[in-house]
């Protein structure tokens, strides 16, 4: 990926006049142009922005120096920000389970330049997706799972994550249910693939839940882990039409391509901070 | 709709080696052209098949003349066996209350020549649509019901539809619930349009509750109706993107397109015998 | 269409730092509280701005008043501004020929109070949907069209565009191509349906041409008219799959709920201020 | 991919009474059960037939005594007919030059055992796709290209296509327009993906053309190559909506994962038998 030199700033706060003037005002009080701008004030009377800005021709500013000069209009319009450095990728874990499709679209992406991200390790419940992992430069570490083993493992795995800094915890179809305590400790900054068009279908073997209830669409969800499982904050959906012609087996096939794609693009979005959560739902700056 | 010239005939049977061969034989036996022919073979063990086709020039062909002639044949492969004169447009019932959409979308297709159906009559629970109603032409019978008179309301519905010898039943928006024993009546000949991607968001408010979802794709569902309200044989379903910025209202008025779409569809198919239901499925040769 | 409070600014310039803190300074020192606000900067160097926004309550503003106030700002920075009272529905005109999908899809959402449109005069080179439309309320002109009477029906056509003080015209379904005297006339505020998925199958009969090529997705084009015939900035596009088992004339069929769904978008966004035209393409703030 | 026991017939005549009977009765007197079976007549008065069998339990039948057994019918009726034994995969070649995302997605697709081929050999023009070529366990030919070398070149693949004994060419955005003389050589067995929805957009940069021209929908167009460039007959194209905030860039990476899932699609169909010719159009059994 093409190094960024530009800024991001994520702002939220309680819906009120003079919010975007007060917010561009200040980036441009700091000598920077706005590249693009979005905001969002209808849903639950919050409001949404975020900004992304590149310091004038030979200047530099770092997001701690932003965040201190914003600090006064913060405090006096309770606005919360955050600014990001774009230059930096952001740290990530991936965990995967015997699936790849998942990981080799998100790997190729990353490869080919196209998602802003820095893979500090990938870890499984399998060996299954090693070699691929270490083809691409990537360790992979194997963190075997059994019914009395549950609590260890997830020790183990939160270190791992805490270890490498990661900013982001993917689950490209990571075939296990996190533990409370895990998805609490990962809230936010977890987001998971679910192989079915929420919230239809929860729970197991949701293609052939479609195929026995006939549906004429199929489709994928991505979204932030929670402790309500199958139940957090969805990022992106996306769907395909199918006809009664289509075996179990095909719908998966089928399925597996969206998940990829979906998937990959709610990473994406996250990893620019294009994505807020407020109440239950996201408000995605695409 | 310029007048075909055609016959269906739809078969169903257990699946076997020799059912195609047998039914395509015959036909040509008929001294039949086959003009469209479709079948599936995979689902639940069973069969099912529909052809289109046409006498030879000059010869006629009836129903009832095919229906004995194919007697044989269907006993001894155990195939239940339809045949349609498609010149005959389907003798329809629509229902309605106070939203518009679907039925103008039906009557103004229907107007154009793209609906095969012989409209016998409109009736409501409110006079909302009776002006656009017998604009067309059409008889609208008003039909209010209360929470004492819904048995009664409900008699002399099934007599209008009775009356008008109604081979199908559109529930075009019509917000009443039916009783189990109308769902009785109306098996196989009702079609439901459901303001919701199903099995998501069943129930009252669809459109709000996919909002406060924050859903990414919001969609609609034809299916017939049975006694288990929302749950029964999805014949057709569609979807479009939304985004967050989308009000409820805004939800509605693109869920009403859908809507209207995807109803004309399943009303099309149903109307040309183009859907089997084995087993809470459809099966929809379109 | 229930009236709206709220007014709207289109702002474009030349792109350059402290425009959006300019703009949504000004709003603030109106009194006034964003609603919504959308910018593009990356196209072209230029920037495109939408604010919808509603006084404080108990003041009122009128777009004259501001459009004074904001003038030293637009003088500035070279901002092109307009605003517009969003309780004033737009002034409308209708061409229309014999195929009546699109004024239907629109009459009946206007009706239903999902244009915010006043429709001032509907006119036609045909007599076919007099009915439908003199049914909805509204004035329809019949104004026949030979090939030696174009100029001069042209020259009504444009008298009654301008009697109605129409600041939009919309071509639903107006089979007649406009003379680049009408077009340059109606530059910037007429909008036209083209059944195809431009930029292919410009021309004649683009359904009959899709399937003679075996396309698998149609769809349809909502544009401006420039005097450039099928090569106007697109607004808004949708497609529908489609196998080779679709006859030309289901291909229209479906074609003709595309074109009418995707014309409704176009005029909505147009009516609502969200439309930016830039260099032959168009930013669209939907 | 799980080897399957069964055999598909291909068949296509000139359309008259009586084909679909015969060839049906055919299958049932070789004691073959059909699986799935799929006709079509409209199309300029041909006909087209795919049937998918297995023989009866115990029984083995192989295309060549099906052939033999089959040719008095196919004599009488004008049928020309193919079988093949679907445990064989497909003899497959895949060209490709420097980017990735089709050769990564059909590979592992593959791998996953979800297309029915047997890779022979990748050939590319650059080395970049060597490394992942090999990681997969096939031969990799790098046959480089120059101003003065391309027709020494295209005799070099058409030589490791023959001793492949190739039955399908796959042209994973191999950035080479083929000769005639190379084009012709591979009728009817080679397939290309264009980086555009066709008829739209022909030739260079694609993607560009649309960003210029504002289009709200991108696509991809799979398609047999023949020697008239970019107008070979249109197996399968898939599109998605983009708005006016999508870079050139953007619309490069969203385009390349419609490339590589079309592509495949128009793979395993090939593969499988489902793809009829005629006329420059094609006819698709999915």
């Amino acid at each position: 990926m093409k190094s960024r030199s530009t800024c991001v700033m994520r702002a939220s706060c309680p819906d009120r006049p003079g919010v975007v003037a007060a917010v561009t005002g200040f980036i441009r009080d700091q000598g920077c142009s706005i590249i693009e701008a979005q905001q969002h004030g209808a849903r639950g009377e919050h409001f949404f922005m975020r900004l992304e800005f590149e310091p004038a021709s030979g200047a530099t500013v770092t997001p701690e120096a932003l965040e201190a000069a914003f600090r006064p209009i913060a405090d006096s319009l309770e606005i919360a920000a955050e600014f990001r450095d774009m230059a930096r990728p952001m740290r990530t874990v991936l965990l995967v389970s015997r699936f790849g499709h998942c990981i080799h679209h998100l790997l190729h992406r990353w490869q080919a330049g196209q998602l802003p991200l820095e893979i500090a390790a990938v870890a499984s419940n399998h060996e299954d997706l090693r070699a691929f992992t270490e083809w691409c430069g990537l360790p992979f570490h194997h963190l075997p799972v059994g019914p009395d083993t549950k609590p260890a493992q997830e020790e183990r795995l939160l270190q791992l994550i805490e270890d490498s800094d990661a900013e982001l915890v993917v689950l490209a179809r990571y075939m296990q249910v996190l533990s409370p305590r895990l998805s609490d400790a990962l809230a936010g900054r977890c987001i998971n693939i679910h192989h079915s068009f929420l919230p239809s279908f929860k729970g197991a073997k949701p293609y052939h839940q479609a195929y026995a209830r006939g549906v004429k669409i199929i489709g994928a969800t991505a979204h932030y882990v929670t402790t309500d499982l199958d139940e957090g904050p969805i990022i992106e959906q996306d769907v395909r039409r199918v006809s009664h012609a289509r075996s179990p087996e095909e719908l998966v096939t089928i399925g597996q391509e969206i998940e990829a794609s979906v998937l990959a693009r709610a990473v994406r979005w996250h990893a620019e901070g294009r994505i807020f959560v407020h109440d239950g739902a996201t408000v995605v700056f695409d």
